[in-house]
């Protein structure tokens, strides 16, 4: 019998780590990349996800995240056997709905000029009883992705830095705690969009300093307006340093992991290798451990930017 | 102190195992992709080349394959510190070129109109005196591939059909002997260009029957006139099928394993995949073993292949 998707067991698998030596040879130092491309829904998102889905009482889950995460949402909760909403604004690209919607997750569309994403997600819990509102900004959310932090403490060498992309903080701030659980002490860097420095900013402020709108990077997971709650704490208190990436330097890094690795990444994806060659001094005589989050990237935008050298 | 190439012990890695439930649901029946992409030359040949380079005497070896092999083969003799000479036609596209010489082979270009490369490496050999002259029908290759039967056997599950790439025949003989060497029993299919169906042909005539000239494929690890005579005794007796892949099934299996499962591969590497979609009343209601062999593939030409759908 063809079972089409996994017990809860199986929802997530281990990383996969590749050392990136021809990668390596072309940056002059160490590389190993940590790569959570080949997850069932194309990113680390599924540990956050699934974490939340397990440990939450509630059999309905309301999110307002219709990327990655609430993708993974609706993965974890077909798995699990629980229900979830994803409220997205009616201009979601139809690459994200259907994303959602394999995983048979809810979608409901709202016109923003009429009504903000929060403003609804309100009046569906009034309507839905009992129903665990969550982001990848969830506690959960950030203990589940410490699962990646322990497998890459696991391995036996040591990084002398981990470059992670920086969006909301989810990931990185789970890596930190899954190092710090482990005893790693690795050096842990975010690598955040310019265009979208928000984590940069707060880090100078010493508290969460907005954007002013949604940021225009094509690194769509760090398009949020600023930093989770539960995250910045951690971050503020462990990271060693954010690295604010030119958008010509995401798109080299995707070419390179492309070219050098075989690797397919998203933009959000290789923020990481995009730090590594913005400020190479930082990873200079180091050896890195570059973390890629995910895959999920629209074939046309992936191939615009194969085609520029 | 960073060292660019890795320890002979390191010289290639443990295969990548993928299972590929999103591609599973489109196909229909569960399949684990069993990828070789992540290898430091981008192939499988990497061990068929160090098997060679370590069991040799001979501290200098030739070959005329310009493609996989021949880089795997410089890579090899660079970490073992030997020496190699590939003799390639004077047409060899650069990309080739850069790739051997990334690990300093040498290669020595010859002029068709004036002498075959046969011809040549005869010359080079009375030149060179005790030099290895090798290819990746060599009896030493195929053992060197049979540890990725192994690695396929060492997997706790059994699959009921094993399919991969035909080209000159050294990943599927070698591949064989790994599974029946570790007891197991699956089946294994070949799969090949329809446009160099000349294993399809061998088959039905009980013995190597060439192709009349250089086949025209994208699949250009299947180029080869003929299967090699090491190889053709082992496939002949433990084959269970080969398919005879069309071209566009070929760039259809390279867009999906893009979109569904993040992997790029090169044309002959997605040539299991292609031939699962061209025949698939062989793979129904089976699980299915599917071995993508490399991913050395012009960026260009990926490119042209992901666009069209």
């Amino acid at each position: 019998v063809f079972r089409p998707f996994p017990s809860p067991k199986a929802l997530f698998r281990r990383t996969t780590f590749i050392p990136a030596r021809r990668l390596a040879r072309h940056l002059g130092f160490p590389i190993t990349l940590v790569t959570e491309t080949f997850q069932e829904t194309g990113s680390f998102a599924i540990r956050a996800a699934d974490h939340i889905v397990a440990n939450v009482s509630a059999p309905f889950l309301i999110t307002t995240s219709s990327g990655n995460f609430g993708r993974a949402l609706a993965y974890a909760c077909l798995v699990r056997k629980k229900s979830c909403i994803v409220v997205a604004p009616s201009t979601c690209p139809t690459r994200r709905v259907q994303a959602i919607r394999e995983y048979y997750g809810q979608i409901e569309f709202v016109d923003l000029r009429l009504k903000s994403l929060d403003e609804r997600v309100n009046e569906l819990t009034r309507e839905f009883r009992g129903a665990h509102v969550t982001s990848p900004d969830d506690p959960l959310a950030i203990q589940g992705v410490a699962s990646l932090g322990r497998e890459i403490a696991s391995l036996k060498r040591t990084f002398e830095r981990v470059v992670v992309p920086l969006g909301s903080g989810a990931l990185a701030s789970g890596i930190v705690l899954g190092l710090r659980d482990s005893g790693n002490k690795s050096f842990v860097i975010g690598a955040e969009p310019l265009a979208a420095n928000d984590a940069a900013r707060s880090f100078k402020a010493g508290e969460i300093v907005p954007n002013e709108t949604e940021p225009e990077t094509i690194a769509d997971g760090a398009r949020n307006v600023r930093l989770g709650r539960c995250a910045w704490p951690i971050l503020y208190r462990s990271l060693f340093d954010i690295v604010e990436v030119p958008e010509e330097q995401i798109a080299e890094a995707m070419r390179l992991l492309f070219n050098f690795a075989n690797l397919k990444a998203e933009p959000t994806g290789a923020l990481g290798l995009a730090a590594v060659l913005s400020e190479p001094q930082l990873f200079r005589d180091c050896s890195v451990c570059c973390v890629v989050s995910g895959a999920n990237v629209c074939p046309a935008l992936y191939q615009s930017i194969l085609v520029e050298s």
